[in-house]
């Protein structure tokens, strides 16, 4: 079944590796079927390598397995409940990259400091907060979606594609999981330019509002004119 | 038409894929014909591995298309600025690599801190102010290379073929659409040296003005006794 | 003989090519024969790209050469000090990576900043101690190891796989070979992703022991879940 | 004349290409005849994917070309200088390799932090000074050799086979041209680690004399025993 949106989340799982995102097997991107509301996503712990679009595994909303030999990404109740939360996504990436795991291990923001950044996340890129020992002890890849949504709680997961998790790493996402995993791209790239930004300048001052709308909305919204 | 300039615009805008100066679509090299008037740039949002010389798009001077299926770069009213500007430049290059965006965004002059940089760039490379809230709202793009024009009212555009503009990139210029991408991958470097250069010694300070001098002019202007 | 843990050893020392852990001949590793007691490990000073199978070099517990026409590596009595005392591992890895030798020379502990470092290591990475003038006369290769135990005395080998030494590098460890080079790459990834830490946020503060716990223990040990 | 010279110096400048220390041209290789008194020499400004050995260029000992229809490098005079004050050597290099650039921008020698240095360099890596307007304006080449001997009066090249040179970059020299490359490799390697080293802790000291002698003397001089 699905075999379509198999091959897909299959490809976005390979472009984490085109795209230098991934040591191992730590990364994951998974995409959505709304109306059958199924997930296709990652087997756990399998080599990219061997990887092939049949290991795809096929889950309900509440993370049972529908289809599929392997078992589903461990952080799979993660992404059913970015599904839950975000309604109009439909693929969810999660990596270990370098400079977005650096800027989740400092614990801070990812400010705009300009236009790369403005064409793809409007504003700075939240940091969730750390987990409490009882959100950890007691579902603690599901409280990870929670609190990467309480992050949301004044955002747009619409026009903010993406978060750092306190101590761990980058989630994105996207109107498809290609989508989900470019944003993916993105981001670290904004966060290796950031990082870099305030070694060369510690008083750095973010992007203009002027050029962080302009750069958003020329892409973006019922008055894009950017690209074909 | 200008079948040669294609070719040589579609050329030099893949040698940014193989300098890696590019992530995505981000970038675009442009070429003009001084006596037609008329400028051969990449189209907007076209992914390099698709590109081919005949989808280059011919713009006159005025940015209205001549010839051409895809719309031109959404930076076509900045390179068409430059060229009305600096009348001996026939090839213009803009790029978001990483370092280069990484001092535009720190908002600071790339200083000449030795012969890598004083090879092809005579003095600090200048960062163009940001735009106002009006002239982004009126003309960004154009107005883009109106205060790139701006930061060289005391520069020669022939001495030093590169700007980074103020929480956006680095624009470079040259004889022809190749050698603004070779400019283009000089900044970058350059700017990579020079973040490194501050981490190690925060007060470093400007290579001699004879050294600058000595290594410019043995490869630029009459005395110069450098390559083939 | 042990043409089967030779083949092991070979393809684990190959591993360190691919992952670009090494420059020239910079890095070894080895896998030891419980039984028989006996260790095979690179030769010194020999090319990767000239390496084979045959030439993996076997040697008894004191050091000799019971097999092989090529000299041991020279860091062969450090591999044998920790095969000694750390009687569950059986692949041992010592390298010169970038990132790894950086903390080495900064003589630091690699503080556990996030899940990344969690699953594959309990608690900060341990920075073995400089030897002194006479334990470098006396037997520094053996003494390397030594000092590396002493690093260990309250910590576990198993849940900390791996050391950096000071002024020098890291070696890792692991239950077989290829293992020990897994945890080189990890080791080097998560120094490279801490140095950037601190460069971001100077205060950093450790992961929760909270989220250290759950990482580690849901992928090692008796309740761990994670993977196929 | 000298066909097995001009393939060796061809081989070791393409070697450059091989450990990413160029970008365009920036770099040459070249070797001594010490029976015959010829330098075979890289020429200037060629690119490395045209290069071949027949277009290595034969100078004597005052920079006169004896053989080849190219321009010998622009910074032949500079060789010429280190072959006649250093008797032992048979091959210079030149790059201008990021890291080391960026030491020699920041103007300071690089410290021995480690083995990885000690290995190959016996103590700091010396940073010879700038060049006054008269020595750039009289000599400018010959006078950059003559500035790296001045920073070698209390050392020896042998046990420092490499300077770098203030806003400049770094030259290395060893027994043949290959040699000499390899010692360039070695020391952007180390400039970056010890860039990352004093990142991590910005008063890290050096490694004792005890290891550095170790180190350097285990593998060069009558007591070596390392390597095959």
């Amino acid at each position: 079944m699905l075999e379509k949106l198999k091959l897909e989340v299959y490809e976005a799982n390979m472009l984490l590796v085109k795209h230098n995102l991934v040591t191992f097997t730590w990364g994951n991107v998974s995409g959505i079927d709304r109306e059958r509301q199924l997930i296709v996503i990652k087997p756990s712990g399998v080599d990219y390598e061997k990887l092939s679009a049949n290991d795809m595994v096929v889950v309900n909303m509440n993370g049972d397995v529908v289809e599929g030999d392997l078992r589903p990404s461990t952080d799979t109740k993660t992404h059913l409940r970015l599904y839950k939360e975000f309604e109009s996504i439909g693929g969810v990436c999660h990596t270990h990259s370098t400079y977005a795991v650096a800027w989740a291990q400092a614990g801070k923001d990812i400010p705009c400091f300009g236009t790369t950044h403005a064409d793809y996340f409007y504003g700075s890129i939240p940091c969730a907060r750390e987990l409490t020992e009882q959100e950890i002890r007691e579902d603690y890849e599901g409280n990870t979606g929670r609190v990467i949504v309480e992050a949301f709680k004044n955002r747009s997961p619409i026009y903010v594609p993406g978060v750092i998790c306190k101590s761990h790493g980058p989630f994105t996402w996207g109107k498809d999981a290609k989508q989900a995993v470019f944003n993916a791209v993105v981001l670290e790239e904004v966060a290796k330019m950031n990082t870099l930004t305030l070694q060369i300048n510690p008083s750095a001052s973010p992007a203009s509002s002027a050029i962080q709308n302009k750069h958003f909305l020329r892409k973006h919204g019922p008055n894009a004119y950017y690209g074909q």
